[in-house]
């Protein structure tokens, strides 16, 4: 007889610090928050998900083929994109248990990451998988999985309602008609709140192939006349509008670099008509993306959507497998930030403002505790956005809050953000947010820095208040 | 009958590390330093106060307004920074009661940062309050602190000796005729150390405004002509000497970088009297920084005052404070910092020369590991500075031991400085400093990498040893 | 009668966690990986040593003199480099006791540095050193380790074999004959495996000098006309076969940077000539190494050479010990790092290719989670390096693991290299490495971040298995 495969059994302390006395308080403060809804102002889950509610389909489709967090490190392990189903639309079922397969033999490659960490809580909080995955069982864990996707309690709703999700955002095209949320809004059958954002990148980047198009459609979109920089601007502001009315929060930004510089408006023209016609400089297209910049914080004063701005990653480092397989496939790499330079024009004009919220996100962490904390510790428009990405995963949140708070606090943070395409992992991800913050207030506790009461309260603030106020929920 | 206020009891074993085994060895090392003098090479407190031993006036006027450190937070959580009375010079009781109130109402933002620690050591160690700060007790905390205040034994001077400081620098203009150091030092009832140090920033940029008059002051002070580069580098030798005889031992130096040229005698000439006349580019006026930079080095081999380098800080990052508040009021933001390149002339010159000892401070952590311990580690003139500013906090000071230590050793560290314009924080933050080192000593006894006798030799060496060598005190 | 003095007594569980429950796990694991065969795949180590299997002279010469890790914190020190010998050669008994006698009067000095983690080990383990070094007993120990190297157990190879090293890789100058290798391998008395590394760096800085004198060494010893560029690539190549005919697995590269660009091939050409000529410019000579860094890429795809990297270093940073003591005398200091933009163009065209397998190490420990954990979690072809240099010890070692595994899990690491010239700390060094990993592995079994097995088996490969897959040994 085989010996029983190993167990797959979330531990209910998992991810609180080992030291006993300090896991105890960790627990008392988990307890406060354990339970609380989720707040997600930042994602990428498709509206359309949830207004049709339809079974999900396969294990590998929901799970792993449209995550570049899961199949970044399963290429880097020697598996080609295509043999995950990357890139190539609805696979049918023998192609996808072919995907899971992969997935369960390469267990190993995932130890000690956070998608391990996910994969782990969805697999047995929600499918109530109890075997760790490996190539021996890959195929009764699929049958398993798909067995209760066929089940009403695993459709997107349903998922939706037990994860206990108060509010979902979800990142949308400025042109996008939100027709999937007004439509959902409507569905009186639907009582869960999921609201855009705009974000507009495509439509600042002069220097990008794809920016006339864009400029057209704005045009088309909104009957403005956009081929002048002051009917463009105008357009933008009524988009802004529009999503405003449809529920938006906030308006996203992820460029190379943060960098504002105001352009004087006949110089911002000139440019914009050159680059519409083709001609001009990536000198100028930069300028004018940066000027665009500042443009979004002086909407943002006015019509109050907070404005984000996760930079500094280098897109589609690997030009060839983005040509076959499209963006967003594993191998955005990210590059050095820098804040403190980058947004002095924009905050001496507007950091002071009252209505202005700017969460800045970071994947290069030297910044937390150089610039993002001592930005955020004066400026009463400026947050310290939740660790992202790469970073969303237990040692970095922890060095996170140590390089943050000391300087800014806790008050001055976001709360977290899931920011994530993968609608099954929001849960665990929040639950580990939850954990990590339990576990560092509880060292502060036990370091006599920080009062129970104190850490408590902060416990729930971080989960429940934070957001709220920096995203204006 | 209303709960009980939370108390406020500074813990014995606050800061130390958690584990049971560990805090055990903190303890016994911290037992050999928590009585030993203070020694405070390098802040900002004002002679005249110790001069004048005037009783402090409130409670806000000393402990709130003053200290950047304070204020920005709070205007960070929305308090405006005219309502904490910054910039505005003596306040009346009743502003005085309104700002402390502030304080006390927004206790909650401070949680987990050093200010609310050092507070809580002065509030219960100085002035013996034994409740957390609340919008509830605000007015009563008031009374009994100004109550306290009006105690003889709360004077400046009996506060200096309760705290056992046994050497105080302050900082000095360099055309200042530390007319308060002499008095001091004349005063038979007074038996304290209080040196000047040397800070020749503003004298250094000619690209800023206000360099020709201070050249000019220069020029008066010293009756050398210092319309000539020659004089006027003779002028700042001459002020140098006017320092150490007055008990200065070190030059402090604060420039965004610490880039170090030599230029020929004759372009420095040139372009001192081309920024006189108002007619030098900035690049000019850089290089005569980066080689005036280089001749203070050299002029500290040949006088032997420390020199000390603070870069990398975008001073009065919000310009519409700066203008309306002045400086020092809480938006100074710290960029990316460099030394390895940046000091390398300065390094080929005078490295290893004998007289120089160059302590370098950074609020950028980076360079740690990567560039200052490295210096330390093989060049006798170099000290790592003790973490400063944003980073003279708990995890921050853990963090710059870790990234140090490996490679540097204990014996090229600076030992602490406070820096602080807060007078009443110098013990806290000392002990802080302490119970820290302690603890990091304590891990490494704990994990076999030092034995426990040399733990308490290098506990006691920090404290006792380090900073009376690096800045020959 | 005078007191004991201290014991030196390495500790069992040195370096594990100090929470005891952590700690145990540690030792569980550390029992798995203790007794494996230590893989060096990137060292100093001079084959002739073990060629010649001559006695090390004395102490002096063996441990301190030609080690700038030991020299170089000793210098900080105020113990000039002279009074150590360092490029003097072979130093008589007299003043290599008085060199030993430095050593152990700055004993101190040493406090938590993995150097003095190294020489307690190798004292007590190798050596039979049962007493703290000072300047009392420096003598007596100096006489002692004299003794032992005098008996044949302490020559050479019979350390070699008592250190359990399997394979053993040195670091070469391509035109050398190798001829200390082949006359290892055919020496039927030795059984070890020690294998050339390909180090071709001063033959592709076209803008150093020596450089036309190394194109024409490479020129005379190939046959081939280097006097063009393509002849010296060609004999590059030729290099690299004669090389893995001799065993080498790897090729190795340092530069100030690892940016790469393509040249036209009439352009690389035309400097060249330029630079054989001594009249190209800086710009063009950087893009001549840039263009053949690109180039060693292409070889390693060709002829299967990993291709390691070990840049961001400015060498000599101290010029006037360069000129008197020579390379390599502990003032090469680090700088930034930049990996992400700087290897696009080598990872677009190569970075999944089969054949490519290209090593990452830093001394800028931001580049870990920033750059080299993202490019090592696509490419297949990417593996971050272990901890080099200053980083070498164990906070970085911890820091290193906790910043890159979140990315790019255990697999995508290369294992641990030790990059030294200290033959005798090889043990030591490659023991530190496991303890640590083990601990690390520890803390997450002990937050349930994986289970003991995993654990245990990544241990294992952590050994075993990585430097054997990135190394192609």
């Amino acid at each position: 007889m085989p010996p029983l495969p190993p167990a797959l059994q979330p531990h209910p302390d998992r991810l609180f610090p080992p030291d006993p006395g300090v896991r105890a308080i960790a627990r008392r403060l988990y307890e406060a928050v354990r339970e609380l809804p989720i707040l997600s102002p930042h994602g990428h889950v498709d509206p359309r998900v949830l207004l049709d509610d339809l079974p999900f389909s396969d294990p590998a489709s929901l799970l792993i083929t449209p995550d570049h967090y899961v199949t970044r490190l399963l290429h880097a392990s020697g598996v080609p994109l295509e043999e995950l189903g990357v890139g190539a639309g609805p696979q049918p079922q023998a192609q996808a248990r072919a995907v899971w397969r992969r997935l369960c033999a390469n267990w190993a490659v995932f130890r000690a990451t956070p998608v391990r960490y996910w994969f782990e809580s969805e697999l047995a909080e929600i499918f109530g998988v109890t075997e760790r995955p490996s190539a021996e069982n890959a195929d009764r864990l699929y049958d398993r999985i798909s067995e209760r996707l066929r089940d009403d309690e695993f459709r997107p709703r349903a998922l939706f309602r037990r994860f206990g999700i108060e509010v979902l955002a979800t990142t949308d095209d400025p042109c996008d008609d939100l027709s999937a949320h007004s439509a959902l809004a409507a569905d009186p059958a639907w009582t869960g709140r999921v609201i855009p954002t705009f974000r507009p990148d495509r439509y600042l980047e002069a220097g990008r192939s794809g920016w006339a198009e864009a400029v057209a459609l704005l045009g088309e979109t909104t009957g403005i006349d956009t081929g002048t920089h002051r009917g463009y601007v105008r357009a933008l502001e009524e988009r802004r509008r529009y999503f405003i009315a449809h529920g938006a929060v906030s308006a996203d930004h992820s460029h190379l670099d943060v960098r504002t510089e105001p352009l004087p408006l006949s110089e911002a023209e000139r440019i914009h008509r050159a680059a519409l016609a083709g001609g001009a400089s990536e000198a100028q297209t930069t300028a004018l993306r940066r000027h665009m910049l500042l443009e979004m914080a002086r909407m943002s004063c006015e019509d109050g959507l907070v404005m984000t701005l996760h930079p500094a990653v280098r897109r589609d480092h690997h030009g060839p497998t983005a040509a076959r397989f499209g963006p967003d496939t594993g191998h955005d790499i990210p590059v050095r930030a820098e804040f403190t330079e980058a947004l002095r024009p924009l905050l001496e004009r507007y950091g002071t403002h009252p209505n202005l919220h700017l969460v800045l996100f970071t994947l290069d962490e030297t910044v937390f505790s150089r610039e993002i904390a001592p930005l955020a510790g004066f400026y009463p428009s400026v947050y310290a956005g939740a660790p992202w990405w790469f970073l969303d995963a237990p040692d970095a949140i922890r060095r996170y809050r140590r390089a943050v708070t000391e300087t800014a606090g806790f008050s001055r943070t976001s709360g977290f953000i899931d920011d994530t395409r993968a609608f099954c992992s929001i849960p665990a991800r929040h639950d580990m947010s939850r954990r990590l913050d339990c576990g560092v207030l509880a060292e502060l506790v036990a370091e006599h820095r920080l009062d129970e009461d104190e850490a408590v309260e902060t416990a729930v603030e971080l989960v429940s208040v934070n957001p709220r106020k920096a995203f204006r929920l």
